[in-house]
């Protein structure tokens, strides 16, 4: 194996450093769960790219951080939780310069070099001071190995922060990969938001940074959903510093393909992890659809299934209630013909030809036990697949997500 | 007023007998509550047209109406509740063919003028023998003002059995319009189906009953959710017999804009009882976006709102978090321009050119208590505009529908 999963997170590439304080924007909690903001920070400067949220609403720091990227050289990246700074207008994108200027000023770099993230209620002006007044002390507490302090400062309603690296061996010499990531439809009983920072230490230029963050994303968080909500501030961002000393990586070779691999490979782990994470979930979820006409006709049932009320009640009532598959399939506008579909649950047939495949509803019933679940439609019509990750909903869910 | 509420429903109208029996589909029930089948018959032929679930998945009784609606001259509907004959195949198609034979050799009639419904659990064979033992007494119980003894049979999780009808005085007379009808995402707790039966003894031809159907479909049911998922089995049927004796309807004259108002309004009666009725429900929420570039855009953001899970938890809660509707109305793909949008909980300004308005929470928390809430959203970008019907979700909708 060229590449293996190994310690740490954002700061597991050379060159980078992090950290996390509680500035005071989220008032509830204590200790740990009071921080509330994350700065990652790289002394050399960055080739970077992010994705956002394709909501035609678009949070202020998801707007400013577009404007940003247009910089050649990135510096460091800070994010908030407890606030969105969505839905806040003029003053909002005015906070979120402010919050690039506070972290530039004490970094010594330009606004523009730095990125900003926020994550939290919708629709509340940023309490900007609070965040002008912790960025220095956020910046003396910069340090490598401090990505759990970092992944922690901007969970809402996640569990558990989430960290991950991986090393990978090209023939020029070793890179790494490393991230921080908040979870998605986790809401904090407000709003969802997908967040995720990833760092490299290779050497690769602008438009292959951005290529393989595009491909990587479309190959997982893409592919999750909790409740079918997208978020106004989902952004996922990679930094690339170059600080491994490896020759630069260039689409077309096969460098670049095991690079896009192994940030692909980190960004599923994320999407998993987020998943897992879901509010009041009990059930993991794989979706996959085969033997579609078409990949778009794949993904359209894929998701449909995954996003489906009624089989993510029956999910978690662990009730092989198939029909509600197929009826989510039939409605997704993918081609399906219903006498060719075969159906199973982590590899057991449920369905063959359209009908009951005759398997006893109790073996059904107990492999729904399990708490990973695999859901296979097989259409028999083309060679397309697709994959979509979901969980199950609970009562948990509702009770979470009814107000304060 | 041209058109009143009357007594009734699907027998209101001149010449329409109906009645409902325990044919042991059920097994559960007891009394009421094991009515399973109901027959609406009309000794003189009618016109008659159908609209049918758009899911591709279709199931025996919607597939063997399609092909019964091409005889010019319908006698009877047959409808079963307690197993959805879907996903049944080969085997399901023959049973809903025997399903109408059975009732049209007790009626004296041919089987392609009888149509049939059926609404349950999908992939579970019909027990056709009892459905085709239970007719002769179903058809000796064929009388007028047995509307609800027939609704009551087509009910699934329904709470109450739902029956509507009104008169319209035409230039050429008097003429009735009736229907009964069960609800959507009520799911028995297996499946969603929406049944309506209207019947009427206006004189019309078959293209402008058809054509008022359409258009009254679209205005009301087309336009509810509860859950988001689309039924195998929806299906709205209307029969129309002349036995008013009033002069032909005709489209073009006012007479027929007359016809197509009030059975409109007829639908959105139902429409609106059914999301009352909706599984476990505690608020009717009507969903107006207002000013939209077109229609489409419109039509897009009421429905992604009126299906968003965030949305109706947070209606659950009594909880004005727009922010939730907003981040919908974005990604719903229609055309938005966040600083231009007001929005509106029961009239009272929340947002004002997309920032919070300055209306005290506490007072709009107030509203939200309502049973009834009204949620407007205003694009000011033109003129189009479309309201959507939808209820909250709470914790019981979860439990009801994870399982048996």
């Amino acid at each position: 194996m060229n590449k293996r999963w190994i310690e740490g997170g954002i700061t597991a590439p050379k060159g980078f450093v992090a950290a996390g304080v509680a500035s005071g924007i989220k008032t509830g909690g204590k200790g740990e769960a009071a921080k509330d903001l994350a700065l990652i920070f790289s002394s050399t400067p960055c080739v970077a790219a992010g994705t956002f949220t394709s909501n035609r609403i678009k949070a202020a720091p998801v707007r400013v951080s577009q404007a940003h990227l247009r910089s050649p050289d990135t510096h460091a990246i800070l994010a908030n939780s407890g606030n969105a700074n969505a839905c806040t207008g003029a003053e909002g994108i005015q906070n979120a310069r402010r919050m690039a200027a506070a972290a530039a000023a004490e970094l010594g770099v330009r606004a523009s070099q730095v990125l900003v993230a926020s994550t939290g209620r919708i629709g509340v002006n940023l309490p900007i001071e609070k965040i002008e007044k912790a960025c220095p002390k956020l910046v003396r507490k910069l340090a490598a190995r401090t990505d759990a302090s970092a992944a922690r400062a901007i969970m809402t309603s996640d569990t558990v922060p989430k960290e991950k690296a991986l090393s990978l061996e090209l023939p020029g010499g070793k890179i790494r990969l490393g991230g921080i990531a908040k979870g998605a439809g986790m809401i904090n009983p407000n709003m969802a938001t997908m967040l995720c920072f990833l760092s490299t230490d290779a050497n690769i230029n602008p438009r292959d940074c951005r290529r393989s963050l595009t491909a990587a994303v479309e190959q997982s968080f893409n592919r999750i959903t909790v409740d079918g909500d997208m978020s106004t501030n989902d952004t996922v961002f990679l930094m690339a510093n170059g600080a491994s000393g490896v020759p630069e990586i260039e689409y077309g070779t096969p460098e670049y393909d095991l690079f896009e691999a192994a940030l692909t490979r980190l960004c599923v782990e994320f999407a998993k992890m987020i998943v897992l994470d879901g509010e009041c979930a009990t059930k993991f979820v794989e979706v996959s659809v085969k033997g579609a006409t078409t990949f778009s006709d794949a993904s359209k049932m894929a998701q449909a299934i995954a996003n489906s009320l009624l089989v993510k009640c029956a999910l978690y009532g662990e009730d092989p209630n198939w029909g509600r598959i197929l009826d989510a399939a039939g409605y997704s506008g993918g081609k399906i013909r219903e006498e060719m579909v075969d159906l199973y649950f982590n590899g057991l047939l449920a369905v063959r030809n359209g009908v009951a495949s005759g398997t006893p509803v109790s073996k059904l019933r107990r492999t729904l036990k399990q708490k990973r679940i695999c859901i296979t439609l097989e259409l028999h019509l083309g060679k397309a697949e697709y994959t979509a990750y979901t969980t199950d909903l609970s009562p948990g869910y509702v009770k979470f997500n009814m107000g304060e």
